[in-house]
């Protein structure tokens, strides 16, 4: 269980719904997953963690798609179970189809792998790289 | 230094200068970088990783910009120097601009954030998001 | 299920009763929690893991509360669920309010976001920070 | 050298100025240390990643000082070289002492020991931790 | 679920039973585990890493239970729940024996202490281990 | 810098040389290296962890130079830079080739990425590893 618990709307004060109506609002839905109820037993960070969210993940010099699937991929390689589940329905919804899932996926894969041997063989900065 | 040593083209054997070639042909540049270097002292792992990168590098569902963006986000994710370093490189060769960089580590931020909380207040993922 | 199973006090060895004892003595308590019981497997990292964790854990120069807020940021910020479980609760056993426990993770959640940005911008350690 | 560079405060935008001025402002401090800098040339990121620094750090149910060495603690868990060397030097600022920092250290090594005992040993979460 | 679910070994296409087919060979077994049948939705990365394991996993330089147990080891410091489950019944099927296991975790939690001591302490690489 | 400076053996109290004569007693060597002389501000938990270091890694169910590699393993994961290069170190001195070193990281590299791959799919563990 949550370790604060879960706020469902009828249950939030004026100021956690007025976050969940933008959350809806901005999102085009009509619900509110567990992270939002979970954060919402502290207004403060609730407020500051979705005006954040919101501002970073609006479309800009990057398009909403990416956005989403480089969430998914961070997600991904640190292995939170609840982000990697709710980044993967955020994806599909901005439109990410089966393969380009996959080819992220192998993209994820393949930089966790060579990260390791750059670092394991502790491989030195090229100087056409520090400048 | 590198564990192994940095294994130069002219020192190579003929199969570490295959691979090399092939990096350089596929990548349109004259130079092969340290990290490929540091891994030729093993020809095996050297050529089955370039041969995974660029089959995985390749353009695909995903853009090849989108996909060395990804391998950055990755990459910073996990604080491996070297990467951050040759992937930086690598995506401004591919059209990344210093506003897509700037967003995108801005995404990477967020995503190693809301990771933490989801993780530190044990949101339990909606059934929702399991179907 | 646990890798080497669980041992319940009533089936443990007289060394590992020595160390369940001491556990309960130590916290004032009356109860083993399963990882003490799955270490039980292997008594010499059983004893020198509480023993460690004794000696770590008591008030010195930090408080024991604090010390346990630390002990659940780290786990926390590592994604370990089983951790985050346990040292919730002796976090909250040892004083921790709801608000603290709040604000632990927005320090959390920020420490992780900030970690990246560093890492990604590639941003060089200042002078003044070096000496 | 930082991805996009760093941005001196005499070449500052206004309003990347009137960032600037507020940290120096909240921090009784005359610098501007380089993380800031190098945020600067995205000054939206620059902004929001301040605006939240400084809610978050904020004393309010913990301590400056305890917040300060929870950052730390996950900086050092983390491995992430710029954020111990400028979070030690805050926490020093702080108040911390030497022995404080060694304790915090000792926790913050202790956890990620027992973090991979839990995960390895695939303890089950005890059912007094779940309610 | 499974995020492009799980394709069993009847529904397969032929490309995708070949790799089954060499699994099942190679590892003297009569059943292929869910990993791959989740990875089976991308036929090309079902292939390239069915190959890559089966090349890096060979036993050469280094035995295959040794192999095993790094792998293990790995796992359980990414906290990986699968790849530890997966891994553990791999390595026992190697001829881990419960002691094995026990000090491959006891090695596992000390340098993930140790790592994070060295760190935090910002510890400068000898010139001895430069060389 | 070290956060608290290095001590030499010449500066060290009883105590601390009593911990530094039994490394290089236990070690066959006749230096310390820096991790040892950095912990050496706080004698308590240098004792502890020099102890927990000599009984985890002497030669018992696994042998000495598996579980140096193991450690390196584990270090080369988590991209310690200070620790990849003094258990790189320690390893060679326990016997390691350089072909032993080469598959090591391919072994440690496929676990990064198949770790990622397994989260990344969401796949379920296998009721057969359940048990």
């Amino acid at each position: 269980m949550a370790t604060l618990g879960l706020i469902e709307y009828a249950d939030a004060s004026p100021e956690v719904k007025a976050v969940y109506d933008d959350i809806m609002t901005t999102r085009s839905t009509d619900w509110i997953n567990n992270f939002w109820k979970a954060l919402a037993s502290d207004p403060v960070t609730l407020r500051r963690t979705w005006e954040s969210v919101k501002q970073v993940m609006a479309p800009g010099a990057l398009e909403a798609l990416t956005k989403e699937m480089v969430y998914l991929a961070v997600s991904a390689s640190n292995q939170c179970g609840y982000c990697i589940a709710s980044h993967t329905a955020a994806a599909r919804k901005a439109g990410m189809t089966g393969a380009q899932f996959a080819e992220l996926m192998a993209v994820v894969g393949m930089a966790n792998e060579t990260n390791r041997l750059a670092s394991g063989y502790q491989v030195e900065i090229d100087e056409r790289f520090r400048t």
